[in-house]
C-alpha cells in the first residue's frame, strides 16, 4: 500500500488529534502536521461544565496533551495559534497564519483532514462585545468564565436551554449564584419530549433556577462596556454575566471557501470513509455530517465520541487504510443536578418530520424497589412504528440507570428490533443495585399489547 | 374457552403469589386456594440481606402482602402454616396438615400449581441442632438471626461463599462484627470467573473478613446448646453465631412423592407452557427447571424475578390460558460492600462443561474519564464461541455501570449476536455519568481482532 508523504491535520481539539495520532501509527514514514487556531489541543470539551462546578479542580486536567508530549508520544507536529486561512485544492497546499507573529505560511499536503469542529450559534442582537458576555465553547471561554465568576457577581443569564446550556446553568448554581436561564421555546431542552420537558422544568424551580421560556423579544441592555440587564418581553432582569449557548453550527468556513461539497446541515459532506467530495480530503469530528441509523439519512451529531471514533477513521484512511464508518445512532446523556437525562434515536417531533408512522409508550418506574433506601422515580419513553414496531428511539429521565436504559436501546435499534423484545430480555435483579420489574419491560409490555 | 373451577397453589412465597394471583385474575369464577406451610406470604426474599444490614428497616417491610389483604385485593384464600403431605393425582386432591392445631384436611384441585422454591443444602458436620446455628432462608431464619445479633456476639461466620454467603457476610461486617466466611474451595463466589474471584477476595480482605478457602475439613465444637468454636483444618476459631449458605436445592419432595418427572438439576420438569409430566399440575419458581437460552439445555436458576414471571405464566395456564416461557439467560448481581459484580449467561467454566470451542477476552477501564470524582476501575471478561464469535456469556466488577452491562449481554445473548457488535454500539457519555470509552466498546474490539 502506498503511503502519503504530508499528511495535515486542521484542528487540534478532538477529532483532530486522533486523526493525526492515528494517521503516524498506521504511516510512521508520513510527515503528520496538526493545526489549531486556539492555544489548546485534545481537549475535553464535554468536560467544561464539571471545571467551572468546581468538580474538576482545574482547567489543565482537561487537557490531555501539551503540544510537546503530543509530538514526543505521537510524533505530530503541532502548530498552536496558526489559522488556517485557505486551501489550495490543486497546488494541494494550505496557506496559514501564524497568530503570534502575523506571518504567513504555506504547507504542502498529500492528505488533508478536516477537522475543524462547530461553532457557536450567534444571536444578532448580542453581536456587541461586552466584558460579562460569554459563549462556552472553548477551554479560552472557561478561562475567561472562571476568572470572571471570582469576581463579586450574583446574577447569571444563560440563554438557550439546551443540554449545554442547562449544564452550564447547573455548574452557576452550586456556586450559589441566581441563575435564570432565558429560551425560545416554551419549555426547557426543547429538542426533548414533552414529558421529560416538564420534569427538567420542576428540576429547575426545585433547585432555584427561574425559567422564562416563549421569549419573543430578548434584548441586552448595556451600561459603558458590560451588559447590566436583559429585556426579556419588555421585563428587565438585572445580570452581572451572560451566556450564549444556543446551539452550534459545523464549522465550514475552510471547506466552502475550498468548494467542497456542503450537506443539508451544514456539514462536510463525506462518505463512509470519511472521504470528502475531494478524494485527497477528508473530514471528521463536528464539522461534518453522518449518516443517521434510523433514517438512513444525512443527520448532524456533534459529539465527543464520534469525534474520536471518525477521527482515528479519518487518520487511518488518509494514510492509507481502509476503515468504515457505520450510521450512527443518536444517544446523548446529560446530568441535571442529581438527575439523568438520556435521549436515543429519533424524537417524536424528529419521527413525525421524518414521517414515519409511529406510535410512543411512556411509564413511571422505581429505579429500585420501594423499601431500598435511595429508591427513586425513573421515567421512560419509547417511540416505535407502528406496524414493525421497530424501536425509532427513547428519551428517560431519572437516576443513573438512564444510561444502561439508552444503551440497551441504541443497540436495539442498531439491530432494527421490534420494541416488543423489551418484555423478554432477562434483567438482572438485585435490591441495591436494579430493580424487581425493570422500566423497559414494562415499557415492552406496553408495546407487545 | 373452560375455566377450572378448584385451582390450587402450594407454596406462597414468590411464585406461589404471582401464579395464585393471575389465575383469579383470568378466571374470576375460578375458586382459587394457596397453601404455605411457613408464617409469611409474598416475600421478598431477596432484600433479607438489608433487612440484617438495617438497609432495610423491618423485616414487614419485605412482606409485600399479609394473607387477609392478599385475599381482599386478589380473591385468593390463603392458608399460612399449612403442610401439604402428599398429592393425590388420581383423586386430584391434596392432603394438608394444619399446623396450628394439628389437624388433617383434603382439597380438591381442577389443576395444580407447585411453587414450592427452593430448599437450602446442608452439611452432614451440622445437623445437631444449636442456638446460635442457622441459616438464612426465609424471613422466620432472618427474624431469628436479627434476635440472636441483638445478644452480645462478636464473632460470625459463614460456611459457603456464593453470593448469598458473602451478602449475609457484607451485613453481619457493617454491624461491626468479626465475621469469616468459610469456604471448600480456594476463592470466594466458587461459580465465578477466577479474575472476579481474586477481586472478590481483595475486597473481603479490605473490608476485614477473614476468608478460609480450600478448607478440607470443618467441624464444630459444640458446647451445650451452642457451638462455640469451629475447627478449621486442625484450627479452632471462636464463633458466636453460625450461617450455613451452600447453596440450594429444589425442593421436589412433593413432586417426587406424588412421581412428577424430575430434572437432572433435581428441578420439576416442565414445558414451555409450564405444565409437568402431570397434565393438571403446573409448576413455576425455584422448585423447577428452566431452559438455558445459551446451550439450549435444562438448567437450575433459583432467581426472584424468573419466580415471578413463571409464576404468573403457570397461573394463566393453571387457568384456561396459553402462556409460553422463553429460554432463560441467566443474569445475576450482586452488591459486595461498595462494589458490584454481575455474571450473564455462561462461565468459562460452564462453557467448558458444555464442550463450546470458546474464547475470552478481558479488559479493565475507567467507569467515569479519570478527572471525574468518583471514577473508579470496572472489570469485564466475556466468553464467546471461537468460530461464531456469539457471545455466550460475561461477568463485570466494579460500579453501579455493571447492571446496564449485564443487561446489554442478556440482550446480545437472547439475539445470538457476535461479540463483534459491542465495538459497533453507539454508547452514550456524559462525564459524571458515562465512560468516554466503554469497557463493553474495548471488550468488542477485543474480540474483533
Amino acid at each position: 500500500m502506498s503511503r502519503p508523504k504530508n499528511i495535515i491535520v486542521i484542528g487540534g481539539s478532538a477529532a483532530g488529534p486522533a486523526a493525526a495520532a492515528k494517521a503516524k501509527r498506521i504511516s510512521p514514514g508520513s510527515d503528520v502536521k496538526m493545526f489549531e487556531a486556539g492555544d489548546y489541543i485534545s481537549v475535553g470539551t464535554c468536560e467544561m461544565p464539571y471545571v467551572l462546578s468546581g468538580d474538576i479542580e482545574n482547567y489543565k486536567n482537561i487537557l490531555l496533551f501539551d503540544t510537546v508530549t503530543f509530538k514526543k508520544e505521537k510524533g505530530v507536529e503541532v502548530f498552536t495559534r496558526h489559522l488556517v486561512e485557505g486551501i489550495d485544492r490543486k497546488t494541494k497546499e494550505i496557506k496559514v497564519l501564524d497568530l503570534f507573529n502575523g506571518t504567513t505560511h504555506f504547507y504542502k499536503y498529500d492528505k488533508l483532514i478536516l477537522t475543524t469542529g462547530a461553532k457557536p450559534k450567534t444571536l444578532k442582537q448580542f453581536t456587541l462585545p461586552a466584558e460579562n458576555l460569554f459563549h462556552f465553547k472553548n477551554v479560552s471561554d472557561l478561562i475567561k468564565v472562571k476568572d470572571y465568576v471570582k469576581k463579586k457577581i450574583n446574577n447569571v443569564a444563560v440563554i438557550g436551554s439546551g443540554y449545554i446550556g442547562l449544564e452550564t446553568a447547573n455548574a452557576f448554581s452550586v456556586h450559589g449564584l441566581n441563575v435564570i436561564v432565558v429560551e425560545r421555546e416554551n419549555h426547557p431542552i426543547p429538542s426533548a419530549e414533552t414529558e421529560i420537558q416538564l420534569l427538567v422544568g420542576e428540576l429547575l424551580a426545585n433547585n432555584k433556577v427561574r425559567f422564562f421560556g416563549g421569549v419573543k423579544n430578548l434584548k441586552p441592555v448595556y451600561s459603558d462596556e458590560k451588559i447590566e440587564s436583559l429585556n426579556i418581553d419588555g421585563r428587565l432582569v438585572e445580570v452581572d454575566l451572560v451566556i450564549i449557548s444556543v446551539g452550534f453550527d459545523p464549522n465550514n468556513d475552510l471547506a466552502k471557501k475550498a468548494n467542497l461539497e456542503i450537506g443539508e446541515f451544514g456539514g462536510i459532506k463525506v462518505d463512509s470513509r470519511l472521504k470528502t467530495s475531494d478524494p485527497h480530503i477528508y473530514a471528521a469530528g463536528d464539522c461534518m455530517e453522518v449518516v443517521d441509523a434510523v433514517t438512513g439519512r444525512p443527520n448532524y451529531f456533534p459529539l465527543a465520541t464520534l469525534a474520536r471514533d471518525h477521527g482515528h477513521s479519518a487518520g487511518e484512511n488518509a494514510a492509507g487504510g481502509n476503515s468504515r464508518i457505520e450510521p450512527i445512532v443518536k444517544n446523548i446523556s446529560v446530568k441535571l443536578w442529581n438527575k439523568f437525562s438520556i435521549n436515543v434515536g429519533l424524537s417524536s417531533a424528529e419521527a413525525k418530520r421524518n414521517r414515519f408512522k409511529f406510535k410512543t409508550v411512556t411509564a413511571t418506574a422505581n429505579n429500585l424497589v420501594k423499601v431500598m433506601p435511595g429508591s427513586e422515580k425513573v421515567f421512560g419513553k419509547i417511540i416505535y412504528e407502528e406496524d414493525s414496531k421497530e424501536i425509532l428511539g427513547a428519551a428517560f429521565f431519572g437516576g443513573k440507570e438512564v444510561s444502561g436504559y439508552g444503551d440497551i436501546i441504541s443497540t436495539l435499534i442498531k439491530l432494527k428490533q421490534s420494541g416488543e423484545i423489551l418484555s423478554e430480555i432477562n434483567y438482572n435483579y438485585t435490591p441495591p443495585l436494579s430493580p424487581f420489574i425493570n422500566l423497559l419491560s414494562l415499557l415492552g409490555r406496553k408495546i407487545k399489547s
